[in-house]
């Protein structure tokens, strides 16, 4: 049965699932989620993701929602497909979870509130707040610093091979690629060469240019 | 090789990790990380959770943090030992993950300042913000709408079994039962009932005393 995608070409959480799927050379289709007459608050929407927020996944009769749970049903479930993203020994897949909680409880709140600032506001005509994108910035330098020793150490966050703890935050590093954040990375040469890295890889540009050309 | 957790019992993420230890019944050493000299931010604890917090995890020459990444290494390393903590079937699997993810990113960030608040601040002799109470009180409640849903259906967040979603939830439940915060919870039946079930489990009673009695 057919894998479905609910979501925006907008939404860190839809583009991070897309480029889950598509490492994986997986069918999908896509259903686009109108924001401006509110779809995702309502039925038949609210069923497939009771918190009203994009995305929201079907594979068959299975209804998943929070990308990073999605990304790893899609990684485990088609583990023979496309690129490998976790590892088969379980103490390495142990790392790759360490990691991607690293992505979600640390990297992710100053990287989406600085997404949101400098990103998404100005999608939409609006002024980033300066005082929120220092504070932020301030935040997200002390997590690249750990980042910076970790990606001395090994050329990935779970190892010497691109896995979902590198995936996750492709989308959010789209964003801030370009942006006056783009100094917190690139003045760390270690995190620097891995965001050049994973945002060259083939499948996220493809992805990526989803935004501009759907 | 051994077990060893390190970390505090006053830190929620401590407890989670020692609760999913507890469940399923293995042996560990418990290294207990002293705060008040910063040991937690200087070697040799740095090399074990860069990050510089509670709990760090050994399990033999496999060294881990992020206390949800530990517990699904628990319970997938261990899974035919003590309380299953997950499902076989792949497709409930995910939403073991799905419910787990909840936990993290929308039940904990409320919960987590509430326990501050109410919880921590209190053994320390400390006065609770009653703006940020209330305000974190309300976000609760809106993530509690979705989870009275929830029960209404299943026994259990991710079906009919207690699973490491549930879990995940336990040592922030534990603080806030008792202060004010505990009527957000009470006043959803569905909620109100499955708190008390989770929070009753012999094992979790033990974990619980040993923040008294260690």
């Amino acid at each position: 049965m057919a894998i479905k995608v609910h979501g925006s070409f907008v939404s860190t959480a839809t583009m991070r699932v897309l480029a889950c799927l598509n490492e994986k050379g997986l069918d999908y289709e896509f259903v686009p989620v109108d924001f401006a007459v509110g779809e995702h608050k309502k039925e038949p929407f609210l069923s497939l993701n009771p918190f009203g927020q994009v995305p929201a996944f079907e594979d068959g009769d299975l209804k998943l929602f929070e990308s990073r749970a999605i990304n790893q049903y899609i990684a485990h479930t088609y583990a023979d497909k496309g690129t490998p993203l976790i590892y088969q020994d379980p103490k390495k897949i142990a790392l790759v979870c360490v990691w991607a909680e690293v992505e979600a409880q640390r990297y992710d709140p100053p990287a989406a509130k600085l997404t949101w600032e400098l990103g998404i506001k100005q999608l939409m005509g609006m002024t980033a707040d300066d005082a929120i994108v220092q504070e932020q910035e301030a935040q997200l330098a002390k997590v690249l610093d750990v980042y910076e020793a970790r990606l001395a150490q090994s050329k990935y966050l779970a190892g010497d091979s691109f896995t979902l703890a590198d995936l996750n935050h492709l989308p959010t590093l789209n964003y801030l690629m370009g942006t006056r954040a783009q100094a917190v990375f690139n003045s760390r040469p270690h995190v620097s060469a891995w965001c050049a890295d994973i945002l060259a890889r083939p499948v996220w540009q493809k992805v990526a240019a989803m935004r501009n050309n759907p």
